[in-house]
This record gives structure tokens, C-alpha cells and sequence, in this order.
């Protein structure tokens, strides 16, 4: 079994530090990489298909406790209502603050374990086991745990660093083909923000869900590398971390407005979308200011991600009805907006004096160039 | 103003190091002590009665932006459903991650206020400021947050350390007999642990709500110092603050049992009652293994607390009945349960070897010299 490792150390200097585990067949040997013995494993429906039944196999055979809980597949699960019924429910089962969580999932539900372990009698263990690539690559490492309420996403949660991170690579096998996009953007914009190679690396022909386990035993630890070393500097988002939310700004904002506009005829944008929007975005707010001019390449990676396209009420004219959703960002202080620009490929910056005529004229060159896109 | 504080330092060494603040009339300049501009001030109808106007009047005219949230006075609103509407109401506000919650109450209100800070936007600070003796000597100070369940109390929450404790001495002043007396056990559990001036503070006739502002400024202190010492070398209970539990253990035990057995014409223990009935439990429990002999003065402080009577179905017989609440506490691991006992008065030490037939000798004491107990 072919395995890679980094490790993250949390500031402050000598604070405690975690492994983040790559390989294939990971599964097989997860028992040797916890030493709790009583284990509430948290998934959803949907991963407890394709890949539960080897997890619980690999872990009883190891000799390990387990107790078993399955919430419904999709964001809806990233609730307090779902919070609440997990930890009634492993208090029921008698864990107990030797216990430790394994969140076994995606995004949804590596955040939603996560605060559930953050906050089960003030906190046990958390094992980090992403099965998307986006959990792989961004979520699951960093340690923001959250649930999302009526008032918007992830604004209830904590701060709560994994004991490990373990990622089998064969979890790609599995992804449907918009999970593993969502997940591209996320590396697509690691790599604008630090590493040239994965900024390029979606037209490497290997970059599928099917693509050789050494590849990918290169790429990820690649792709992790960037947030971690973010992280590391910056646990708590006083500062680089805010890096981490290139193209976010804006993408919220349109993931917002679609999710608020699903008139018939009309999906909502995925994360990962949305994002890819904003990237484009950025990378033009970035041009205007004559920093580095990414937005060839970010257009490169729209077409290549194929998502789906921007609401029709969405034109020249109509960027103010975004305002609204942009201000309503959590990580707005005083509708002062931050955004986050690209000096060059691998040196991100922190702007709060963007006018609103920079804003304009990034919009119109982004529905410009957008609205043509093969869907 | 007559000033008082400490400083808590939590590890590791160099770690963040938060003020505990006493004074009289601490209420009218409580903005000093706040850097933030907008404050969610979390307190409960009793408290907002007596203290609200006062605390609401002097930060509004310092300028702070102040919302405040009044929820029903009593251990059921520390539960998750009123978590989730504080939070919810503090987003519709529109509070945001620079905000801070004002936790202005007792026992109950701190946990709460404290944990809804903890995970608000994955965090935000939050001020300690203590009403009642329980809060002031104990509660407030530690950074302990939590929520009750179905399940049992303070099963779900955070370690979370406010950025300040601010104890006006004259909120004393407006005490109940019954909470001031709910708080003087743990004073005087702080006394048996470390300092002989506490552990004898209550037969000094100045010990009322109503002695002199100077004589609680010298002893607030001193009662927090206990705490802090232990907290600043043990956050988050590994080792040293499992020594807080001392009369605990029983005591836990007892008041679940009372809670569960409520038929005409017994009331429940409160969380004081019982724990001074287990700290009995607990001197002869070390007496009986030659340590320190402290039943006679634990006896002599029950004398003073006047606590409702056991309930009639605990008798020598039945000693067994209670085994299943002292299991159920969370603390207990691997049902190998872990007793504080005192060495001397200063010197706990955690034992956890203690037979059965311990117990129940120290159990026949109990009985045998608190039937007898004034009413």
C-alpha cells in the first residue's frame, strides 16, 4: 500500500500537530491509525452504500466498539435539528468522553461530525475521513466544524482540529462526476493561491475520478499541502486564512441569489460553480488593479467545469440585486467588504478599498465572457 | 471604587491570560472593561429585574450597540432548543463575528451564554458577569460552557474561556437565602481544597449577602484564586481539575435520584444540597483511609446550610439503588469510578480503587449523622 503523509502543526509554535494520511486501500488498515476503541462513525446514506460496510469490517475485526449513525445524503443534514438527534443519540448508546468520532463523508458530513465531536460533553476526538474531493482537499483539513440555520450556512460551528485526517485515494473511484468537480475547484484555487501545478492540473488527462493512484498520491498531498500551510500560520481566520476564500467572496453571494431564484427552468448553483464564477471574478478585480491577469485561465477552468449558467435576471444592470447577498456574508464587518486578489499566481492579497466601479466593470467582463459558455 | 483582580493564565505557559475583576459598583463602568462595540447581553427574567436597567443604561451611554436576550429564569433554559433560538435571534440582528455576548445572570446563564459565544459564527468572546455567589466563586471562572439533555446535565458544550470575568460585589446584595447558600458550598469546597480561611468562612457572621463590600472583596478573591489555580494548570480536566469534583461524585448521584423521585412531598435537592451531603460522604470516605478526618466540620456546614432531608427510601438497604446515577455520571470511564478524597485540608489526591464495602460504611455514616439535621 502506496502511502503519503504531511503532518500540520496548529500555531502556536510546538502546539499540537495532526497527520494527514494518503493512500489506497486506507480502509483496510483505518483501526491502526486510532487508538480510541469506542467509535461513533457518522455518514450519510448515500457513502454508507459504497463504503460502510468495509469500514465497519476493517474496524470490529480490529477489535473496535462501534456505534453506527446515518443521516439522509445533502446539506439538508447540516442542521441543529441533526445535531441535536446525533448527540442524544450517542449519549443514549453510553459513549462516552473516551470515545471518538469518525466522520465518514463528504463535506456535509465531515462538518457536521465535527462540531457533533466539538461539543459532545465539550469535546472528543474527531477522525477526518473524506470521501469527496473537496472534503479531501479542503474541508476536512483546518478544523472548521459548523451547521448551517434559517440565517444562512456555517454560522453556528467551532473550531475543532482532527486527531488525523486519513484519505483512501479508491474514494475517488466512487465520485459522481459533479462531486468530483465541485472538489476541482477547490484544488483549481489552491493552486492560484500557491502552486502552479495545480492550477494546471485540470487538463492533465489523468485528472478524473478514474485517474492512476499515483497521480493522484501526488496531487492531493499537493493540494493539501497549500491549505494546510495556511492553516498552520492561521488557525483561527485573524488572517491568511482568509485567503482560502479567493473567489468566495462573490461566489456566496451567487450561490445565494440562485438558491433564492429556483423558478422553473432554473437550478441552483452548486458551491463549487458559484465559486468558479467568483474565481473569474477575482482574477478580473485582480487585472483591473493591474496585479497578475488570470483571468484567461479561470475562464479555462469555467469551460472545463461546465456549470451550469448564471440566472437570466442576472445582467449588466442587475448587480446591485447581489448586494444584499454579498453583505450578508458572515465575514463582512461593518459592510466593509473584503476581497481577496491575486498579485500573481502564488501571492494572494487582503483588499478592503475595492470601489464600487472596479465592481461594475468586473460583473459586466464576467457576464461578457460567461454567457457563451458550453453547458 | 474599591478594585480587586486576578489574572488567569492558561496553559500552555505564555498562553491567553484573561482579568477576573471585583468591585462594588463594577455594573455602572462595565464598558471599560469591554473592547467590543456590539454586545448581545444574554440574561434571564429574574436578573433582568434587578440588574438589566442598570447594565443596559451604562453601556448604552458609553456607546455600545446592545441587544439584549431575556430567557426564563431556571435550569430548563439551558437546554438546546433555547440555544438555537439565541443564536438564531442574534443573526436576524444582524451580530457578527467582531460582536461579544454578555453573560449577565448565574449558573445557568453563563453555561448557556457561554456556549451559544463558543459557536456563533465558530466563536466569538464572551464576558462573564456573575450574579449569584455559585457564579462568582465558581461557575463564571473556567471557561466550562454547556447545555443540558434528555440525557443528563452539561452533556453538550465547549471549553470556551470568556475574555473577562467582572464581579460586581453588589450583586450579593439582592440574593435569595437559597442561592447565596447554593454558592457557599462550593466556597467552602474550595476551602477543604486548598485555603482553611474559606473552609471556615461560613461561621464568620459577616458570611450573609448582606456583610460588608469589604469583607467580600477580600473573600471573592480568595475563592477564585482556588479555582483558577487549578484551571490554569489543567483547562481542560486531563488531570488537577477533576479535584473540583470533590463531593461531587455523590452528590451528582443524590441529586439525580431526588430528581427522579419527586412524589408528594419530597422536593428535590438542589445542585448545592447534594453536593454538601456528598462532601460528608467524601471527608469519611478519606477518614476511613486515614487521611484527613474533615466529617465533623463537613457535618457542621451541613448543620449551617440546612438542606432538605435526604428522601425516606435511602436507608442503609439501599445503598445499591444510587449505584446506577453514580454510573451515569459523565466522568465516570469505563464504570471504574473515580472519588476525590482529601489528604488534608490543601491536599486532594483522586483515587480510584475504592471497594464497595468503602462505600457503604461511608454511606451508613452519612445516614446515621444527617437524619438527625435541623430543617
Amino acid at each position: 500500500m502506496a502511502v503519503r503523509q504531511l503532518n500540520l502543526e496548529l500555531p502556536p509554535k510546538d502546539g499540537p500537530t495532526y497527520p494527514i494520511i494518503f493512500a489506497d486501500g486506507l480502509y483496510q488498515h483505518l483501526a491502526e491509525h486510532i487508538t480510541e476503541t469506542t467509535i461513533a462513525l457518522i455518514t450519510d446514506e448515500h457513502i454508507a452504500h459504497y463504503h460502510a460496510e468495509l469500514v465497519v469490517a476493517a474496524l470490529a475485526s480490529a477489535g473496535k466498539t462501534l456505534h453506527t449513525y446515518t443521516v439522509p445524503a445533502g446539506e439538508a443534514s447540516k442542521s441543529l435539528t441533526t445535531y441535536g438527534s446525533l448527540l442524544s443519540a450517542m449519549l443514549q448508546d453510553g459513549l462516552d468522553r473516551h470515545s471518538a468520532v469518525l466522520a465518514l463523508g463528504g463535506g456535509v458530513v465531515g462538518d457536521l461530525a465535527g462540531f457533533v465531536a466539538a461539543s459532545f460533553m465539550r469535546g472528543i476526538e474527531v477522525y477526518q475521513c473524506p470521501t469527496s474531493l473537496l472534503a479531501m482537499v479542503d474541508s476536512s483539513v483546518g478544523g472548521k466544524t459548523g451547521v448551517n440555520t434559517p440565517e444562512g450556512k456555517n454560522l453556528v460551528g467551532a473550531f475543532w482540529q482532527p486527531k488525523a485526517v486519513l484519505v483512501d485515494v479508491n474514494a475517488l473511484r466512487t465520485l459522481p462526476d459533479h462531486t468530483f468537480r465541485e472538489g476541482a475547484v477547490e484544488l483549481f484555487k489552491h493552486g492560484l493561491l500557491a502552486d502552479e501545478t495545480l492550477a494546471t492540473a485540470f487538463k492533465d488527462p489523468r485528472f478524473t475520478p478514474m485517474g492512476e493512484t499515483e497521480y493522484w498520491l501526488e496531487l492531493l498531498p499537493r493540494a493539501v499541502r497549500v491549505k494546510a500551510d495556511i492553516v498552520m500560520e492561521d488557525e483561527t481566520e485573524q488572517g491568511v486564512r482568509a485567503f482560502l476564500n479567493l473567489g468566495h467572496t462573490l461566489g456566496h453571494a451567487l450561490e445565494s441569489y440562485s438558491h433564492a431564484h429556483t423558478e422553473v427552468g432554473y437550478a441552483p448553483l452548486s458551491h463549487g460553480e458559484a465559486v468558479a464564477y467568483g474565481l473569474v471574478f477575482a482574477a478580473k478585480l485582480s487585472a483591473q488593479r493591474g496585479y497578475a491577469d488570470e483571468t484567461r485561465r479561470c475562464l479555462e477552468f469555467l469551460q472545463w467545469l461546465k456549470p451550469k449558467p448564471l440566472h437570466d435576471s442576472l445582467t449588466n444592470e442587475t448587480f446591485d440585486q447581489l448586494s444584499s447577498y454579498l453583505y450578508n456574508d458572515k465575514k463582512a464587518h461593518d459592510k466593509q467588504l473584503r476581497w481577496i486578489l491575486l498579485e500573481a499566481v502564488g501571492k494572494p492579497i487582503i483588499v478592503d478599498d475595492i470601489h464600487q466601479t472596479e465592481l461594475q466593470a468586473a460583473w459586466r467582463y464576467l457576464l461578457a465572457n460567461t454567457q457563451g459558455l458550453p453547458v
